[in-house]
């Protein structure tokens, strides 16, 4: 079974390296970007068929590895 | 506008910190994981109403900076 966890940022918290990119993109002339926030992706693959079980099993991976959850979320999603 | 542009490897490029964080659950006691295969998200606020112009600004950002795509696939959604 396929699972995408995504960390991102919580709100408020500075990205200095979505910040980096957004002037990169603005320097190659690429026009009407706002702002960027960077964030990571994990693509897993889980063993077993239970996606109830998987998602219990990757939030605890999340929340002990994965995300720091003073200052990101994330968010499981079974594909 | 909110779009999001996610970027991973390509299948059979290697990916050594995966394989880190995959042996670092297997550590944690997390059971079930397969394979781990790490990319990078970025949530990209865009000027301007239209979804096909935002498409194409950021497929152009994704090739000139936010993906290598030499062993990077990237996918651009609009939110």
């Amino acid at each position: 079974m396929k699972a995408r966890v995504t960390v991102t940022l919580k709100t408020g918290v500075l990205d200095p390296q979505g910040k980096a990119i957004e002037g990169a993109l603005h320097s190659l002339g690429i026009e009407g970007v706002a702002s960027v926030r960077q964030g990571k992706v994990f693509d897993i693959e889980v063993e077993g068929s239970d996606p109830e079980a998987a998602k219990v099993a990757l939030a605890a991976a999340s929340e002990k590895l994965l995300a720091n959850t003073v200052v990101e979320n994330y968010r499981v999603e079974i594909l």
